[in-house]
C-alpha cells in the first residue's frame, strides 16, 4: 500500500462537525488534513439555508465564544438575521440567520484554505486502520495510505446514505452525491454499535412561479445583529422571507396518498426526527390543526431558489406538486428540486467519551450526525469539541469538558454518551436544567477564558471581551451605589409606568430589579460616566434584573457539582455490588459513566442505585487512598 | 405514469451545451425547460478554468454574436484576459481568459434563473420517447412524463461515464457527481450508432504548497479586452498566472509506471483527444523533448487551489504525487484533488443534420461533447445552434445553416456532421479554409445580422454594432480618398520604419498596406474627423491591409459556394448511379449530404465522384421542374 504522509490529526468529512473539527486541530498547531468526497460542497447547508434559532442560536455563540468558525461564516453569510423570542425572558433569547447557500459554502471554504498546518484532500476514506485498540491512519479509495495520531469522523448523512422519493430509492450521501459505503462496514467492523435514522428535506421553488403577494412578508432585525462576537458589521443585503400556510385541501392530498409513502409503507426503516417532521407527519400526529406555517426562504442574495421551510416531505414527487399548488401562493410555483428523505448509519453515541473519543479505541473520535444528532449547529458544536479534545490529547493537556451548568454544548454531548439516542437528537432550550445561567448573551462570559486559554480566541478578541465585562461590572456595581431620593418627577414616571411610588433614598438596582422597569428608565435618571453600548446595557439589566434567579441556579448546580463530579473509576466493577438489579448493572456496564453526575442521568437508573454506587465508589478511592 | 408538463423545447443537461441551448429557446419565446443532475453545477468548467484560445475564442466571438451568452459570463468571471498570436497574422488572434469556476457557475446559473419562459428541474432524465420518429418528451428516474416538440440533448460526458485515476475506476459523469446510465440506453434503443471516447484532466494543488519563486509569472493583457461585444468594461481583480516545466525526471517517473496505466494497459477502450493529450502521451509522442510547459492557473479569486495545466493524466496517485513534485517549484505541493481520465458513450455526429437533428427522428437534437467534440466553446456553439434551430423549427421558420466561409461554428458542425470523429474532436484555425474571413475582430460583421434577425441580439447591442460599422465604413472610404504629398517629413519617417519614401501624391489607404505601417503612423499624419476606438482603428487597419487577401478568399469561397449550395434531395438513390463505387455508395447512403458541397467533404470521396454526383442531381432536380 502506498503512504502519502503522516498527519497528527486526520478529519474525515468537511461538513459543519468536521470544518470545526480541522479548523481547532490545525489552529491549535497540529497538522491536520481534511477529507471530503466533493470539495465543492464543503460546508454545504444541506437542507435550510439557515442558522441558529431556539437553542441552535445559543449554540453557535458558544461556538464562537470558543474560538470556532460557524458564527464567523454566518456573519459574513447571513441574508437575514433575527433575535427570536424577545417577547419571552432573555433565557430563551435565540439569533437565527437566513444564509446565502452559496456564500456560506464559499466562506467556509476560504477558512479552510487560507488555514496554517491544514490540507485539504478529495477523497473518499474507506477505512480506518486501529492496532492495540489505538488509530493509526485512514486508508482511501484509491488505497492510499495517511497515518494520523488521532481520526476524527464526520460523515453526516454519507454512511450508507439511501435517498427516498416516494417509493422509488437511489443510494446517495445527500441529494447528487456519492454514498460512503466502505467506511460504515469498517466503523462496523472496529465493533461499534450501529443504528439508522431518517432526516428529510423539503421542495426548493422557483422564485418566478411564486405570487408573493398572497404571503406575509417577514423582514428582518434591522440593524442585524450578528452572530460572532468578533463581527463588528453585517455588510451583505439583507433579504425577507415570507409566509404562507397549508390548508384542508393539502392535507386531504397527503392523507390520500399514505400509501405511496416510503414511511407509512414501511419501506423506511430508519427513525426520524420527532422534533423536525415531514409534513405528512404534522399532518397525521396534530390531525386537530387546520393549516401549518411554510416559511419560504430565499437560498441566497442572486438566485431565485426558495426553500420551502415546513413542508418537507418522502411523498413521490407528483403528489409534492399537488402539495406545493394548493397552498396559497404556490398555485403556480415550480419545483426546481424535489423534496426527498435520507436513510443513514449512525453510531450509538453512548459509545463515547465526553471528549467524543471511542470509549475502546484510543485517538478515534467522532461528532456530528453521525452520533445521532440532526442539524448544523449541533454538528458543529460536537466538531469543535472533538477537534479540540483531540489536539489537547496529543499534546498531552487535560481535555475540554463543559458541563451542563456551563454550555448547551456540555449538555448536548452529555445527553449524547449518557442517556444515547435511538432518534434524531436535537438541541431545545428545555433539555438544559440551567436556562437562566445558559444565555444567549452571555456565552463569552460562560465560555470565553476557556476558549482562550485552549487558544482558539484571539488575543484582539478576549481583550475587547474583557473591556465589554469591565465596563458590565463597572456599572453594575454603579448601580448598587447610586441611589435615587423620592422626587415628583421619578415617582410620576414609575407610576405611570404601572409600579410603585418609591419612598425613601433607593438604589437604581432595586428600581431595575421591578418587571416593569428597563434600564433605559434607569439611564434616563442617572447615565453610566461614559455611554455604554446597547449590547453591554442589555447584559447590565439581565444580571441586574434576574439577579437572584441567577444566583439561586448557581447554587443550585454548585451543590451539584460535587456529586456531578465525582469520578467513577473506568475499570470499576458494577457486577459485585449488591442491591443493584440486573438491568441496571448492564446499563451501567454498557454506558460505563464518567462520573456519578453521569450515572444518574442513564435512563432507568433510580435513586437507590445512585446511592448504593456512591457508596462503593466513595469506598473504592478511599481503599485506593485518595 | 405521471405527467407534469408540456413545453415547447426540452433540453437535456445544463454543461455549456445545454445553457446556450436553453437561453437560446427560451429568448426566442419557446416555453423550454432545462434538466440537469445537480443544480449546483450548472455551467460547471469540468477541466481548466478557462475559456477561448486558439480557435476556440473565435467560436466563443461567435457565440456572441449570435446572441449567445458564453462571452459575457467569461467577462462577468474572468480573472485573466490575454490576447493571444499577437505577433502573428490577424486571422490567428484569438482571446483566451482564465475563469474563476465558482463565479463562472454562479453567473451563467443566474442567467438562466432569470430568464422567461425557461424552467430549471433537477432531475435524471432516463428516457427520450419517440412515436412515429418524432419526438414526445422525455422521462426522468422517478418516472414522471414531460411532453417536448423538441428534445436536445447535452449530456457531455456523463452517457454511462467511467473515471480512472489509474487501475482504480468508479462510475461517475465527472468527479463526484454521478453518471448518467438509464439514457445512453434508451438513445441507442433509438437506433443511434453509439462508440466510446475518453478525455482527462490533471491534479489541483494547493497554493500554499507551491513555491511560486520558481515559477515564471505570466500577467494578463492591462486593459484587459472583454470577449462580448457588449461588455464595457471587465471589474473582476486579475491575476497572474505562472510557468514552470516538467523534466527528465518527470518523464523517467512516467515512462517506469507505463505498466500501471489504464491507456497503456489497455484499460481503457474509448479513443483520448489527440490535441489534448495526457503527459504520458506527450512523453511517449515526443521522446525528444526534454520538458513540456506547466501552467499553473488559479482556480478563482478566493480559493488557493490551482489548476495544473499541461500534466492531464491517468497514472495513479502515487504517481501523480511523484510527477508534481519532480517539477521546479512543485517540490512540496499538495494535491487537493487527483487527476483522473474519464470514458463515456458519444453518438456518431454524422446521424445529424446540419441543424444537429438527428436525421430520421423529428424534433431530438444533440449537442455537445455527446457528438465527439471537447472543450467548452464546441460544447456552447453546438448548443446554440441546437436551440436556435429546434426554436427556429418550432416557429416554422427557415433553420439557421452556417457556412465554412461564414464561421468557425460553421467549420465545426459541418466537419462533424460530414466527416464524423471517431475521436474527441477540438476547433483548430487549421481547420478553417478560410481564415481571413473569419477572424476574431470581425464575427460581429459576419454573424451579427443573422443573431438580430433571429432575434437574440438586442437592439442596444446590434445599434452600437450598426455605429461601429459606420464608422469603420467611414474611415476606410477616408483612407482612399486622402492622399498626401511626398515631404521631407512622411519620407524621413517612412524610411525610419524601413520601408521606401514615396514619390507622388500617394492615397492613405495605400500606405498603410504596407507592411512595416500601422494605423498609428498614418492617424499622425492624417487623423479622421472624430477620434475613433482602438476596437475600430484595430479593424480598420485589419481591413485596408489585408484588403487584396480577404477579397481573393470571398471570390474563392463564392465560386465554390454555387457547387456548395446544390441541394441534394433528401431521398436521392445513389445506388442507380453508374460509376460510383459500392464503397463510395455506402458511405454517401450512410451521411446522406445535404449539399454537394458538403458531399465532397466526406473522407474518401473523390472529385470525380462527385462530378458523376453533380450530374445525376442536376438531372433530378430539373426533371422536377427546377
Ligand atoms: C435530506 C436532508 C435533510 C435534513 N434535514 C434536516 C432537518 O430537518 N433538520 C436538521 O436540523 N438537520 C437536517 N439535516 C441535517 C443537517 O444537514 C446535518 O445535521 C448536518 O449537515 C450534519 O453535519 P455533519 O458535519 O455531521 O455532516 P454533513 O454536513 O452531512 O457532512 C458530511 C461530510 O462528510 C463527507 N464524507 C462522508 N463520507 C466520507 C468519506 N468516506 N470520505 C471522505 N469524506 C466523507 C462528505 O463529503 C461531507 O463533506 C438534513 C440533512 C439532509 C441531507
Ligand atoms: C475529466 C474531464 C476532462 C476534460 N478534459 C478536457 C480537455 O482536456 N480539453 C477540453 O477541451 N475539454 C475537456 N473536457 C471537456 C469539457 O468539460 C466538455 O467538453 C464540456 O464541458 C462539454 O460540455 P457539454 O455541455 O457537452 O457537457 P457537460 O459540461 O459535461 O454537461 C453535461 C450536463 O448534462 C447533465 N446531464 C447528464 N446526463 C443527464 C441526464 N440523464 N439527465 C439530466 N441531466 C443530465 C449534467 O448534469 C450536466 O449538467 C473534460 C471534461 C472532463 C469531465
Amino acid at each position: 500500500m502506498y503512504k502519502e504522509q503522516d498527519f497528527d490529526v486526520i478529519v474525515i468529512g468537511a461538513g459543519h462537525a468536521g470544518c470545526e473539527a480541522a479548523l481547532a486541530s490545525a489552529r491549535l498547531g497540529l497538522e491536520t488534513c481534511i477529507f471530503t468526497i466533493n470539495i465543492d460542497t464543503i460546508a454545504q447547508l444541506s437542507c435550510n439555508p439557515a442558522i441558529g434559532g431556539l437553542a441552535k442560536g445559543h449554540l453557535v455563540r458558544e461556538i464562537d465564544a470558543l474560538g470556532g468558525e460557524m458564527a464567523k461564516v454566518t456573519d459574513r453569510s447571513g441574508i437575514q438575521f433575527r433575535m427570536l423570542n424577545l417577547s419571552k425572558g432573555p433565557a430563551v433569547w435565540s439569533l437565527r440567520a437566513q444564509a446565502d447557500r452559496v456564500l456560506y459554502r464559499n466562506n467556509m471554504r476560504q477558512s479552510l484554505e487560507r488555514q496554517k498546518n491544514l490540507s485539504i484532500k478529495q477523497a473518499m476514506v474507506e477505512n480506518i486502520v486501529v492496532s492495540d485498540n489505538s488509530v493509526k491512519g485512514v486508508i482511501t479509495s484509491l488505497g492510499v495510505f495517511y497515518g494520523a495520531r488521532a481520526v476524527i469522523v464526520t460523515t453526516g448523512t454519507f454512511l450508507k446514505g439511501l435517498m427516498h422519493i416516494g417509493l422509488d430509492s437511489f443510494q446517495a450521501g445527500r441529494a447528487g452525491e456519492f454514498p460512503s459505503i466502505g467506511l460504515s462496514d469498517s466503523l462496523k467492523s472496529l465493533g461499534l454499535k450501529m443504528g439508522r435514522l431518517k432526516t428529510g428535506t423539503p421542495p426548493r421553488l422557483d422564485a418566478k412561479s411564486i405570487d408573493f403577494s398572497k404571503t406575509t412578508v417577514q423582514y428582518g432585525d434591522d440593524p442585524p445583529l450578528p452572530f460572532s462576537y468578533s463581527t463588528q458589521k453585517i455588510t451583505n443585503p439583507q433579504l425577507p422571507c415570507y409566509i404562507t400556510y397549508t390548508n384542508k385541501k393539502t392535507h386531504e392530498i397527503i392523507l390520500k396518498s399514505l400509501h405511496r409513502s416510503p414511511l407509512y409503507s414501511g419501506k423506511i426503516k430508519g427513525i426520524g426526527p420527532r422534533y423536525c417532521p415531514s409534513i405528512e407527519d404534522k399532518v397525521i400526529r396534530f390531525a386537530e390543526k387546520e393549516r401549518h406555517q411554510v416559511f419560504l426562504e430565499p437560498e441566497g442574495i442572486e438566485t431565485t431558489e426558495y426553500y420551502a421551510n415546513g413542508i418537507s416531505t418522502s411523498l413521490p414527487y407528483d403528489v409534492q406538486i399537488e402539495i406545493v399548488r394548493s397552498i396559497e401562493g404556490l398555485e403556480n410555483a415550480e419545483i426546481m428540486r424535489p423534496a426527498y428523505a435520507i436513510e443513514y448509519d449512525f453510531v450509538y453515541p453512548i459509545q463515547l467519551r465526553h471528549t467524543l473519543e471511542v470509549k475502546n479505541i484510543d485517538g478515534l473520535y467522532l461528532a456530528g450526525q453521525i452520533n445521532g444528532t440532526s442539524g448544523y449547529e449541533e454538528a458543529a458544536a460536537q466538531g469543535l469539541v472533538a477537534g479540540i479534545n483531540a489536539s489537547l490529547k496529543l499534546k498531552g493537556k487535560e481535555p475540554l469538558i463543559l458541563g451542563r451548568d456551563e454550555a448547551y454544548i456540555g449538555v448536548l454531548i452529555d445527553d449524547l454518551v449518557t442517556k444515547g439516542t435511538t432518534e434524531p437528537y436535537r438541541m431545545f432550550t428545555s433539555r438544559a436544567e440551567y436556562r437562566l445561567l445558559l444565555r444567549h448573551d452571555n456565552a463569552d462570559f460562560r465560555l470565553m477564558d476557556k476558549g482562550y486559554g485552549i487558544g482558539l480566541v484571539s488575543e484582539a478578541v478576549y481583550e475587547r471581551f474583557r473591556e465589554k465585562k469591565r465596563l458590565m461590572d463597572r456599572e453594575i456595581e454603579r448601580l448598587k451605589k447610586v441611589r435615587v431620593k423620592p422626587s415628583h418627577e421619578i415617582n410620576n414616571a414609575l407610576l405611570s409606568l404601572g409600579t410603585s411610588a418609591i419612598s425613601e433614598d433607593t438604589s437604581l438596582d432595586k428600581i431595575l430589579k421591578r418587571p416593569e422597569i428597563r434600564y433605559d428608565f434607569i439611564k434616563k435618571f442617572s447615565s453610566p460616566p461614559e455611554p455604554l453600548t446597547s449590547e453591554i446595557e442589555g447584559i447590565v439589566e439581565i444580571n441586574v434584573k434576574y439577579e437572584g434567579y441567577i444566583q439561586k441556579q448557581m447554587e443550585m448546580a454548585e451543590k451539584l457539582k460535587k456529586l456531578e463530579y465525582k469520578k467513577i473509576p473506568a475499570d470499576f466493577n458494577y457486577k459485585g455490588i449488591a442491591g443493584l438489579s440486573h438491568e441496571i448493572i448492564e446499563k451501567l456496564s454498557e454506558v460505563r459513566p464518567e462520573t456519578i453526575g453521569q450515572a444518574s442521568r442513564i435512563p432507568g437508573i433510580t435513586p437507590t442505585a445512585i446511592s448504593i454506587i456512591l457508596i462503593s465508589v466513595e469506598r473504592y478511592w478511599k481503599e485506593k487512598g485518595f
